[in-house]
């Protein structure tokens, strides 16, 4: 115990459960993420963890939540474009790839069975804050919340068709890769969004 | 025995069994359905339903593909249209109703953990050959996989985030129906697919 609290002060308990049950999810899955098995890599006794959390349940809400952290971050870190389309297709790659590499906390973040924290209402705080935040820059203010959720679902639905192996096999050729796809996919709907200022219509038309 | 052969010869058996099957899947999900339920829901014998399913999982295949079929006739039926990006956008509402309104069976057919069959490659007999066949006659031929995998994954990402309560709250107001918001979504997207025929830009544009 007192080694214990000389290892893990502040909070530093806590956040080491959590890193640890992020690896374990990622190796075994959800099935693998018990407290027994966060203390054993945390390094610390069965009973510490109780100290933070009150079951399993309060554990798999931490780990979402640190998920739904990362998430944000890694949305953010995408949209660094000057160009506004580009940066909505650097964040939707951004989501897909995610997915893709964390697959078992993307299923435990959006998941059915886990009582996880909804995707909180849109803030600068949160991924939706951040995906409304770029599409709020690009499109005509009365279609903001639909194009939000339209291109959330875009995302959301290839990163779901991905991580459970439902994407329909190419026409021809190889498959791209995930971030190709992805790249494509959300190409086409930033091309089409409508555009910001009245009469210049679409992205891609007034590209062309 | 003779009367179950009285009773249901022919295959009928089997219907029954996957009729059934359905029934328990809806009522108590996945866990709720059993090879022994679905004999005691259909008025046999325990061991009867192992003449056509080996196991639970054999029985679930079944269970699945009879959803593919089922979510193939509606989106068939949705697509009625005489105007192709409103065919498109039927079949999207349609989509999302059906997990909307089948929130089990939509998860055993596209979920991780069964070994389902996955969605089957493009021809007008799978769901998606339908949605190909639709895309088809709206954008330029470079553009149709990319286009049909973008209309797939933005009904399916609505799909989900309904099923699995994760859309966010509307930002003022209350929430639209399932029905009206699928409208919204896949007619932002709907509109703005690049249009057949070169120069005259994405659809909605074009309506200006």
């Amino acid at each position: 115990m007192s080694t214990e609290k000389a290892a893990y002060h502040h909070g530093n308990l806590r956040e080491a459960l959590v890193r640890t049950a992020l690896a374990l999810l990622e190796d075994g899955g959800v099935e693998a993420l018990t407290l027994r098995a966060a203390a054993r890599g945390a390094g610390v006794s069965a009973m510490a963890p109780y100290r933070h959390f009150a079951d399993k349940a309060a554990l798999l809400t931490a780990v979402a939540a640190q998920g739904y952290a990362d998430l944000r971050d890694r949305l953010a870190h995408a949209d660094g474009q000057t160009d506004a389309r580009q940066a909505l297709v650097e964040q939707g790659v951004a989501y897909v790839l995610f997915a893709y590499e964390r697959p078992a906390l993307f299923r435990l973040m959006f998941g059915a069975p886990l009582a996880a924290p909804k995707v909180a209402p849109a803030s600068a705080d949160t991924a939706y804050g951040i995906l409304a935040a770029r599409v709020a820059g690009l499109v005509p203010e009365a279609e903001r919340e639909t194009a939000t959720m339209a291109a959330w679902s875009l995302v959301h639905g290839l990163a779901c068709l991905t991580v459970d192996g439902r994407l329909p096999p190419p026409a021809q050729g190889n498959a791209p890769t995930t971030e190709a796809l992805a790249r494509r996919v959300t190409g086409l709907f930033a091309a089409g969004l409508p555009a910001d200022g009245g009469d210049a219509g679409r992205g891609r038309s007034r590209g062309r």
